[in-house]
C-alpha cells in the first residue's frame, strides 16, 4: 500500500486514494460513549496486546497515544485522513496505532472500540481490504469480538451494524462539475444504496471538486460483495469523468486551457487567498496535469498542498504567526513557494 | 511636446495624455458636411499651401493620404488619438498633416475644414496650446477663417462655436473607482460646464479606469480661461485620486497587493482573454508601478498595450489570422509577450 500523499500515481488517473475500515467492538465491553478511563485503558491494553503479539505488527506499527499529542498535532492526522473527528473526539480515552507510511491505522476507542483503516493511493480496495483483514484476523485470534450469528458483528451505530465496513473512494470530479452532469451521478450513487460526500466526510462540502464515495449498506451483503458493488460504480464514474474531459477539450479546449494556466497564474501570484478558491484553482492545475497541459508541477505537489493549505497546517507552520485575519495571506505564501520556484 | 505612447513620465503620475484641439474653417467655402471631391481637395490644397508656406513645418511635417491608407491602418491612427472618428468618416475627402513623434495633427475636412490638434504626455495643456497657436498662427496669415467679431470662429457644430477649443486630458482613476468616489467626480466636473467621458471619447466606456475630462463650453471664455479651468479641475481630480490611493493602501494593504499582482499572474497566463478584462487588468498595473509594487514593467509598456491589444491593432499584427471567434486568443498573446518575459 502507498501513502496517498506521497504517492504520483497514474497521470490521467482521477482517484486520489481509496480507503476501507471496518468496525469491531470488544464483547463484554460498553460501547465507547459509556466508558470510563479505566476501562478505556483496559480496552486499549487487550487491543494493543492482541495485536503486537505478531512479530510483524512490531516492526512495522507504533502507537500514538492522543493525549500526548497538541490540538494542531491531532489535526492534522485527521487532515490527512488518518485518524477520524470521532477519535478526535474521544481524544482523552482514545489511541492510534499507526504504520511507517501512515497507510493503515488501528484506531482505538473510537465511535467503537476498534476502527482498523486502510488508506492508499489510487483505486485500491481490494489490496487494502487484504491488508486491513489481515490485521483483523490478528486481533480476532486473541480477542473476542461482539458478534451476533444472525446479524454480524454488533456496532456502536446502527448503520455500521453487520459487517462494520465502509470502503470510500476519493475522487476528482472537475469536468462533471463543469457541465453539471455531477447531479446525475449523485443520483445514481444514492440509487445505488452509496453516498458521495465531500473531501472530509459527512457535511464537508466538494470543495475542489474532490468527492469521497461510500457504501451505505453495511448489512446484507458480504464485505467482498460491498467493495466489488463500490469499485463498479466507481469505474462507471471514471469512465463518466473522462468522456466529461474528452467532450469539454474537443469543444472548448482553449476556455479549458484558459481556465487552468489562469489558475496556475492566481496561485502563482495572489497575495491573499481562502481555502475554496485555493482547493478549486488546485482543482484546476490537477486537471490541467491529467490532461497533459502541465508538465513540471506533480501530483504529490498537490497532494501535499491539500493538506498544507488547511488552518491545521497552517498553524502547525506559522505558529504564532497565524491570526484569524491573516490566514490567507499565509495560505498564499504556501502556495506561491510551490508555484513560483517553477515560473509561470 | 512629448509622444504620449512612448513617453515613461512621472512615475506617480496619473496623466496619461493631455490633447487640445482648435476648430477652424476657411471662409467662403460650405462645411465639410456640404462639399464635393473637388472643393475638398481645394480646401486641402489651400490649407497645406499655407502651412507648409512656413520652413519649420516643411522639415517637422508631412501630409498623409486618409484614401491611400488601408482601414486597418485608419483604425489605428485613430486607436492612437491621433485622428479623430469624424475624420475617419470623411476618409474620401480628409486628409491629415502630421509631425515626425506624432505629437501634433492637423485634420484637414473633418467635421471642420481644420482641426488643429496637439496631444502630449501627463498634464501639458499649456505646452501643446502654445504649439498649436503657433500652427494657428502660421495658417491664419495667409487663409481668412470664418470668424464673427461678436461670437468668435463658427464652426460646423454650434458646441464649438467661439474659441473652437476643445482642451482634454485622460487620465487614469482606478482607486476613485474602487471606492466609488468616481460618481462624485463625475458631479463636480460637470457642475463646473465639463464632460468625462471614456478613453475613446464620447458613447466610449471607461474601459480600464481610463477617462477623458474635457471642456464643454468653447463660446464665452477665452481659450486660456478654458484651458486653465481644465487645468484646475484636474488637479483637484488628481489630488482626490491620490487620497483614494493612500487610504486604500492604508487600510487594505494586502487586498490591494493582490489585486495587482493577481492581474499580473492573469494577464501573464490567460490564453483568451477579452478587451474589456484586459484593460481592467492592465490599470490594475498601471497602479501597481504607480504604487511602486511593480518595478520591473514600464509605463510605455502599458501605453503601447493600450493601442495594441485593440481589435485594428490584432488584425494589423495578425493580418488574416484573425477571425472574430479568436480575437481573445491573439490578444492573450499580444499581453503575454509583454508580461511573460519579465517573469511573473
Amino acid at each position: 500500500m502507498e501513502n496517498w500523499i506521497n504517492a504520483e500515481g497514474l497521470k490521467d488517473n482521477v482517484i486520489l486514494s481509496s480507503r476501507i475500515r471496518l468496525a469491531r467492538n470488544l464483547k463484554g465491553y460498553p460501547f465507547p460513549n459509556k466508558i470510563n478511563k479505566e476501562t478505556a485503558d483496559e480496552i486499549i491494553k487487550n487491543i494493543e496486546d492482541a495485536f503486537y503479539s505478531n512479530e510483524n505488527s512490531k516492526e512495522e506499527f507504533k502507537t500514538i497515544r492522543l493525549d500526548e499529542k497538541t490540538e494542531i498535532e491531532k489535526e492534522m492526522l485527521f487532515q490527512k485522513h488518518i485518524v477520524s473527528k470521532s477519535l478526535l473526539k474521544n481524544k482523552d480515552i482514545g489511541s492510534v496505532i499507526l504504520n511507517s507510511n501512515e497507510s493503515i491505522s488501528v484506531m482505538i476507542n473510537e465511535e467503537d472500540h476498534l476502527r482498523i483503516q486502510g488508506i492508499s493511493s489510487g483505486l485500491s480496495l481490494k489490496e487494502i481490504y487484504e491488508n486491513i483483514n489481515r490485521i483483523d484476523n490478528i486481533i480476532e485470534e486473541k480477542l473476542e469480538f461482539a458478534y451476533d450469528s444472525d446479524i454480524g458483528y454488533l456496532t456502536a451505530c446502527p448503520t455500521n451494524v453487520g459487517t462494520g465496513v465502509r470502503a470510500s473512494v476519493m475522487v476528482h470530479l472537475p469536468c462533471l462539475c463543469i457541465t453539471k452532469e455531477i447531479e446525475n451521478a449523485f443520483n445514481a450513487v444514492s440509487k445505488m444504496g452509496m453516498t458521495i460526500r465531500g473531501l472530509y466526510g459527512e457535511g464537508s462540502k466538494g470543495y475542489g471538486n474532490i468527492f469521497q464515495i461510500s457504501n451505505q449498506i453495511t448489512l446484507g451483503p458480504t464485505e467482498e460483495e460491498i467493495i466489488n458493488g463500490l469499485n463498479a460504480m466507481i469505474y462507471q464514474i471514471i469512465d463518466k469523468e473522462k468522456e466529461a474531459r474528452t467532450r469539454l477539450m474537443d469543444r472548448y479546449k482553449y476556455e479549458m486551457k484558459d481556465r487552468i494556466m489562469r489558475a496556475r497564474g492566481i496561485l502563482s501570484t495572489a497575495i491573499i487567498i481562502d481555502y475554496k478558491e485555493s482547493m478549486e484553482l488546485l482543482s484546476m492545475i490537477r486537471l490541467g496535469i491529467e490532461l497533459d497541459l502541465i508538465k513540471d508541477i506533480s501530483k504529490t505537489t498537490l497532494n501535499k498542498l491539500l493538506i498544507d493549505i488547511s488552518l491545521p497546517a497552517l498553524q502547525d507552520k506559522f505558529k504564532d504567526e497565524i491570526k484569524n485575519d491573516n490566514i490567507n495571506f499565509y495560505r498564499a505564501i504556501v502556495i506561491k513557494e510551490n508555484f513560483i520556484k517553477r515560473g509561470v
